[in-house]
């Protein structure tokens, strides 16, 4: 192990403003996980089975998590032809639902039910836009002649910039950005267009998922040049680039499309990095200083701290609990697998944290102030 | 199902001039499916473990895989650096040694003995010039910064190029072109200079492979304009492009990287498509006449005679049997699975064929003319 430049940091606790929390044994064994990645505050996707499209569905779920863990939770809607601006007006009423999230139909997991077409929902978006509700944007063009998983992000940009443009007012979240074209769009748009990113995209490009399911997800790690293009954003102390990990937990026998002797089904596309959400993106600074692809100038606490939380807590216009986290070089290693049990659960399924069995900054919770 | 162009088609029998046999249990499963795909000479790939190097080794392969299949085999050696221009004489001598292969290092499936700088292989290649050896290149650049599995192959035509120009007499294959930049390259040099096409890279785009370890291999299927390139190569009527599989069956544990509960080891690469070598050629092609990519006046009996036997056999110069096999449109799907039995195999070893359970081309070998 070179140096480790983050040793012993101090930092207000983290945001995780893209997270997939399941439900049943899969939500249990992932909601423990989230402060052990230094995270007080989450922004819980719905794409559930079936999607979460109405308040009180929104809200049920909100319970539910709170059963397992203490963290806090924005909650979502999923865009659906059902929403009406009343949704929206309810939506804001309950206090607890930031914001709306729009599937592109089929590319990504529980997406069914998503988008083919924006214009229906231009009601809807006029009403978020009046009741300051965020538009979360999954940003790949849908399956097309010439749309590929490596093209589909930059084909989305488009519609980005046309919704933009039509509903200024409207404050939008391109998630999990995976490009040097999606910075410069990002970029490129007014004050309330931001972009998350998640840690794995910061380690990742095309031959990383090549061939390991594991790796595999949607959208999926593109190429080197796109890769320092995330890690330059992400470092660059803009307010408009904020920590969303996407951390997407699938049991095993899903990654692999089956674990059985005939099973050849398709991979499920996720990568679970929730329960080290903070040490990973740290991990993936250094090295990126190490290379030189970053400056270790560049990583001060201003960057790590925005990065982190501070901005995506000013987005969404929530508080920073004042809690705080210690970051620590020790001999720890990513666990091998988390093991999903619980009465719902099959038999023996585990989950399999990205960068399994590799060396990771040790977290821990600072004592509370008086 | 639309039209069947094909049905009734009668062709000379096939050549697969890039196949792997493997040993053990999984040759005798995988040799006697090449007949089942209407091919009677195949160019065997030396990438055994350890690999073929020595005459000897390759010749004592040949008498292994005829235990199993009375198919005309063209042997090959692993380009190695224990290789001499003696090797070369010897292999001539031999009778049965048609090409080298070379494998840049860490490539592929067995591909750790491989080359990493070829200048040390420049008497090699003089002595496979005098002796009318065919150099098979693996063409894909090594690992490096800014290498991906996207562009690798790309990043490998100029050193095509640097050897042709300085072997012009050396008969070269550009094995598996999966790039319209691939089939340029081929283009632009001598007729020295031929590419192989698989079946399986006549279908597959990289979503195909993105998450579905059974479509994986290497080269990865590239863009859609890539696959375009190819099937006009294929269907061009040149002598420069013709068919080998790259037919490359792994046991589905290994393509899942493991099967067992905890196992999250990376995909082995290959598609194995042996036993419908030909029938999958006419299925891509009719798919491509069906779509508009291709015309239905292109694919002559010419065209589909070249492609998949003439062309290869005249590169390297092996006769045809005279042979003939009968295409016809029933109600054939490709089968599930192909068990791996015998002694040596491992229980349950099953290799998944690509394109299972879809509709495939009947094939039948014609009675012989006395």
């Amino acid at each position: 192990m070179a140096s480790r430049i983050f040793d012993g940091l101090e930092l207000p606790a983290s945001g995780d403003f893209h997270v997939h929390l399941r439900e049943g044994a899969m939500l249990e064994a992932v909601s423990r996980e989230i402060r052990n990645g230094g995270v007080e505050t989450v922004f819980v996707m719905p794409n559930l089975v079936p999607p979460i499209t109405t308040v009180k569905h929104a809200l049920s779920y909100k319970a539910t998590i709170e059963k397992h863990t203490d963290v806090k939770c924005l909650m979502s809607l999923y865009l659906h032809p059902s929403m009406t601006p009343e949704t929206i007006r309810e939506a804001k009423e309950s206090g607890h639902i930031y914001g709306v999230k729009s599937y592109p139909a089929g590319v990504t997991t529980n997406s069914d039910s998503g988008v083919v077409d924006y214009e229906q929902f231009y009601p809807v978006f006029k009403a978020m836009e009046d009741e300051d509700i965020v538009l979360n944007l999954h940003g790949e063009a849908p399956p097309a002649e010439n749309i590929t998983v490596l093209n589909a992000e930059e084909a989305f940009l488009p519609t980005l910039l046309d919704l933009h443009q039509r509903f200024p007012r409207l404050r939008i979240v391109l998630e999990h950005c995976t490009t040097a074209a999606a910075v410069e769009a990002v970029k490129k748009c007014g004050p309330n267009v931001v972009g998350t990113i998640t840690a794995h995209h910061l380690f990742l490009i095309v031959d990383d998922w090549a061939g390991d399911p594991i790796n595999f997800c949607k959208p999926v790690a593109k190429l080197p040049s796109d890769r320092v293009a995330l890690l330059k954003a992400a470092t660059s102390g803009s307010p408009k680039f904020f920590l969303g990990t996407d951390s997407a937990p699938h049991p095993l026998r899903a990654k692999k499309g089956g674990l059985g002797a005939h099973d050849a089904e398709k991979c499920a596309a996720g990568v679970f990095t929730q329960p080290y959400a903070t040490q990973l993106v740290l991990e993936a600074f250094e090295e990126a200083a190490r290379k030189g692809v970053l400056e270790k100038s560049d990583l001060t606490p201003f960057v790590l701290e925005g990065f982190l939380g501070d901005f995506g807590r000013k987005f969404y216009r929530v508080e920073p609990s004042g809690a705080r986290i210690k970051i620590s070089a020790r001999e720890e290693k990513v666990v091998e697998r988390l093991a999903v049990g619980g009465a719902n659960a099959e038999a023996g399924d585990v989950v399999i944290p990205f960068r399994r069995n590799t060396p990771i900054y040790s977290l821990e919770w600072l004592p509370q102030k008086p």
